[in-house]
């Protein structure tokens, strides 16, 4: 199970209801954090996540709506006694514009940080879950970032394990975790024999801001979630197109393409505020299943 | 008249309720703002202070919550429309944090940015004010600025000026000016036949982060408003001192001392956030004249 928390969800500048680019995955006692816009400190101490929590930040390109708010929260996580280390990943340019700020501004923190300039591809890896970044388009290099859980062995069957003999206890784990055994009469029992067919992990992405390109689809392929900049509604296509942003409709288009079980709109121009509305109607005409970010929104993902 | 308007008005981590330093004057078209922590761009948008007014920042001190919401109001107020030029001063290090950050970051910052490090004394003037800076007690380099409005030519009597023979006209303004004017039959006529005595203009103290001590005690002489940090409860007397901060009854005590008309205690660590009235109470009972500043109070000072 994965909650997604959006911290922040405007685009370029903050409406009176939207703050700048942030958006949390909670998994088991993991934070994984695309962007860092500001006012993600304020929002993420409201949210009550948690400063001392194992946490991965993903920042997906190095304009300021989507980074100031970075060196604010990491100071603040020190002051309110994180000692966990930190990664922070991003494109070539986040190493520069944070080395810089420390440098520049007397703070004390007390917990290690380490920052990684990345290639599209893998760029995190842990146990149950890596992360991809794949490069799209927009007006300076931005990443999307794929979030895919590894598939899990299948359910454990007990009625199967037992009618082939294997008694209950360290064996049974052996199985469970997708090791084959063997019985003290010589039989060789394999996990199928006992497990379901393996279960595919989840999968959710976040483009970041982007205008519609193969790398989005290639990256949205059958996600369970599609965290979707919206930036104009569609009679701004034009202009989407110019700037490297899209509109709800090719949004929409993409998570229709892709085979996603839902699309969640987020990066609202201020714009609209008070129009959000027409803008998620435009997009639910192609692409049913779709919700419209706000600030304090949450949702689960199974 | 000025009006002071709190953007932000906590300490070190925003609370629930308050945002990081950012304090703005509102002197006739012009702004004259005080730090600039994270999130004052999203509450300088949501009170409507117009992105393109003439304008001049001061920092009082190099820490992230005094700091870290520069980068965001200047490049949103630039997407904003802002034409006019900027005006930044504050202590060393200032200019290397905002070049550093404007060097990394892509922006299209499209009006003049000043940017001024300056030693204590007089660092800004305009023709109807200055603001001097006054080095404090701090864990680093902070400024106290004290806005003082130059004193003006006392009140016009007509009555007197008719009386001497003054024609209703162009000699009245020069002589509410300031300005001796010759008659026609030779006579000299000085200011102060027809002016009331000089009008003193209005004080405005902000401290920044500080500890009681001598500076602070020289720059809120008399002032109309104090503006001063109050961190702590008195009940942190030794932490505040240590830190080089305030507690409220040191705040009050200035004030009583330095015969201030008004006190406004900001910059409240959020620790306190629900108890705020044991705070002003504890003020009250030296200086009675004291506000508890909250983000978004207005205060008019005449």
């Amino acid at each position: 199970m994965i909650e997604i928390i959006f911290l922040g969800t405007g685009a370029s500048v903050p409406s009176r209801s939207r703050m700048l680019p942030c958006i949390v995955l909670r998994r088991k006692d993991e934070l994984i954090v695309f962007d860092c816009g500001e006012g993600a400190q304020y929002r993420f101490l409201q949210s009550g996540l948690g400063v001392n929590k194992k946490m991965v930040i993903l920042i997906s390109h190095m304009h300021g709506d989507h980074v100031f708010g970075l060196p604010g929260l990491i100071t603040t996580m020190s002051f309110l006694g994180r000692t966990k280390p930190l990664t922070i990943i991003g494109p070539p340019g986040i190493k520069k514009f944070l080395n810089c700020v420390l440098k520049t501004i007397p703070h004390h923190i007390r917990y290690d940080i380490s920052v990684y300039e990345k290639e599209p591809g893998v760029v995190y890896e842990a146990d149950e879950y890596i992360i991809e970044a794949y490069e799209t388009e927009h007006s300076v290099t931005n990443y999307a970032y794929v979030f895919k859980e590894k598939e899990r062995p299948g359910k454990f069957h007990p009625d199967k394990a037992m009618k082939l003999g294997v008694p209950k206890g360290p064996l049974w784990k052996k199985l469970q975790m997708g090791f084959p055994v063997v019985l003290e009469d010589g039989r060789i029992i394999r996990p199928e024999d006992v497990l379901g067919p393996p279960r595919k992990g989840i999968k959710i992405v976040y483009t970041g801001d982007t205008g519609p390109c193969e790398d989005i689809i290639s990256a949205c392929k059958e996600a369970d979630v599609i965290i979707h900049e919206a930036t104009y509604s569609s009679e701004l296509t034009e202009k989407a197109l110019k700037e490297g942003h899209s509109t709800t409709v090719m949004a929409a288009e993409t998570a229709k393409r892709c085979k996603a079980k839902m699309l969640i709109l987020t990066h609202i121009s201020a714009r609209y505020e008070g129009l959000e509305d027409k803008l998620l109607e435009e997009a639910k005409r192609i692409f049913e299943n779709t919700i419209l970010a706000y600030d304090g929104l949450k949702v689960t993902v199974k």
